[in-house]
């Protein structure tokens, strides 16, 4: 495995294989010390051309934690300011000897592209509304950890924007891969145009799944859809599709309530909601570090078992 | 002790003790390898709401000689221009496993709720007008290391915008504690509302003071300050409370020139002042470096003696 | 060798001998660890007044690679913004213990100012149309490569703004100190104003030089060039100094293509000659790395052989 695209470019061995290694990586993360020199001098670079310190940080504390030097290559600061290509910029960055660029950029398909233009490894942070592969393996270790390896026939409805959402993409590939079915609740306007090949049940009434689902998994409403009209107001939104205290009251008591974050509290998810003892929301961002770190060292390192 | 956030939270002891260490330090950053692999695996981010590189690179420096991994983590390219709360970014840094969060944040008291919020150790990096206690600390040990441990009944002058200056704060505090004797010198403008409970002395007249003096401590004057005509003009401030060549001529052979930076030379203090032999405004920079180093230590550590 | 100012301060020993190293960095660099422990504990900062990502990443490669600790001071977020004045800002970094400060400034001269008020050492990364010693060295390092040690006589033509490039005139230094026949090409209006003292030959005609090359280096013409009319239009430019396709080929088959960067594809050069195989645009970069390698050495280390 050289690049992470997309999790569709992935088999289930391949996304078995990185969920088990995740799990070493959660084990180092909690020893006393917990770095290890696997990747010392691999150069990584992170080419953000869109804003998430969130990403940024969780890959790069992955990356230091497998001892590689990482830079970031800030949008704003580049040579972008004086009309370079992003290929010119790439491949200058990988003439450096750079080993692995992870980048994300508002143009689905942007990664793919950079990978035919240079000899590094990518990983995909997230481009358009295409994919965001380690997320949907960060939920997907969230899931494993509460609900064991067999995911088969987890009943999971991921609920919100999924016309504009990366993340909705890569967790539904990634997640009826595992065996589980996903169900997207949206208003009809935040759909995507065709859901043709998606292996996906739709609705927009979230009460009547609601006492079914083991996992509900909520998607961030982005304030810039209010001002394009795709819904009437956020306080419609949430009394139909927010993760009220009401509705989170009819969840079957081992029903977890996941969120990629940054959350709006009070449209998509209650605060409380959040904060309750069924949301994994925190352990979505520890299992975050643990993922990019099997990423990384599967693409850079040697193929050995990771050393103690 | 888990955090620093304040000076005023620290016995004596816990000042004495931290002082001992940053004379450690001091050392350690004199070697031709100025660096010890004591913290190492441990993250420290930097979260700085308010611009300040130079305090920033002071701490990550610091962290860096302990071998720490150091994040930044800049408020203009972070999810807060997404609306997130200060909150959700603090939680999810935590999650991530960071270890230690340096935080500058113009709210006075924003470490103490960020403290109250994670696990990991929060260091204050100055909030608001409250308090910035590595300055006071890095103060004490340049005070330690011209006049000796013992500075009962040392002469300090607090010389400017006492009252917008957390610096003023946390100093008056280690100060007083160490056994100094402090005086306030400023407008009645530029003085807090209250000074009550505040163990110093006060006035509006340098010059009386001016031959008693062992430190003349002087504050930055901000230029937002004249445009809210707390003063008439900066060259009168100058003139009744700058440290002119002429005034720093009137102190004692011995007297110390004390100031945290960035300067405004021509304003608070005379270029030439700034660097006689007498300035000891470099040499505070310099022990900043260790003081940040002895508490990163102290709070990141296993508690047990610096290794060589 | 404390400082690397300009190429111009160095004889022809000490260039030869930066390029030597640079060949054992070369080595380094593909090895599977590319990184020796040489300047563990040093701090490097990396100040920028002027936008140049690729510069600043290759420096702080290189830095890495030799074990530094890394510190970027971009300018945005300094206390420059405070009206915090060069002198300071450079004296209070010197005063935390860096020991070697990297420089990009607008203003010629820069760097050397900064070196006559700090003990750290300083390297130029540019400074307004002055010098760029380690392009310069690159460079060299890349014909050394193509050519061998011994550049007698070697026919070598840079063309375009050389007006306001500090890149040709870092390398019309180097290049003739090692023995190379430089002939400038430019419109008479993007010449400088005196070329008394430049061991070099003249011209406006390159299509009548162009047989005899053994190198075309082109420089990148500024879109704010155009603004200032020393030229009528970029297709005018093209026309009579770009490297087009039917330029190249009358180009000796063994000719080499170099080019700073970032280019302006189909301006100075045309897009397929920059990727043709005749072209070292790419191992310019490449060789970046290791040639910053050998200067930080030079600089910083103990003089001793670079260990294995």
């Amino acid at each position: 495995m050289k690049h992470l695209l997309a999790i569709n470019d992935l088999t289930r061995a391949d996304l078995e294989g990185l969920l088990d290694l995740s799990e070493d990586f959660v084990a180092i993360t909690q020893r006393e010390i917990p770095k290890v020199p696997a990747l010392r001098g691999k150069v990584v670079v992170s080419l953000f051309y869109e804003d998430s310190t969130r990403t940024r940080i969780s890959f790069e504390t992955a990356a230091k934690r497998l001892s590689c030097d990482v830079m970031a290559f800030t949008v704003g600061s580049s040579s972008v300011s004086k009309g370079e290509s992003l290929r010119d910029t790439v491949q200058t960055i990988a003439a450096m000897g750079i080993d692995a660029v992870v980048v994300r950029h508002r143009a689905a398909g942007t990664p793919h592209r950079i990978a035919s233009w240079i000899d590094a490894s990518i990983v995909n942070a997230g481009d358009g509304r295409h994919e965001h592969p380690t997320q949907a393996l960060l939920d997907a270790l969230t899931l494993r950890h509460h609900r064991g390896r067999d995911l088969d026939g987890l009943q999971v409805a991921i609920v919100g924007d999924i016309r504009h959402s990366r993340v909705a993409r890569s967790n539904v590939a990634a997640l009826t891969m595992l065996g589980a079915d996903v169900t997207l609740v949206a208003p009809m306007t935040l759909l995507p145009e065709s859901l043709e090949g998606w292996p996906v049940r739709v609705t927009n009434d979230l009460d009547s799944i609601l006492p079914d689902l083991d996992v509900v998994y909520l998607l961030r409403i982005q304030q810039e859809r209010l001002t394009e009209a795709l819904f009437p107001s956020l306080r419609e939104y949430t009394a139909r599709w927010g993760l009220t205290v009401e509705r989170a009251g009819r969840l079957r008591p081992d029903a977890l309530v996941m969120h990629p974050g940054p959350m709006n509290r009070g449209v998509e998810i209650a605060a409380e909601v959040a904060e309750a003892p069924s949301s994994a929301i925190r352990e979505q961002v520890t299992n975050g570090v643990a993922v990019r770190m099997a990423v990384l060292y599967t693409i850079l390192g040697s193929g050995a078992p990771v050393a103690a």
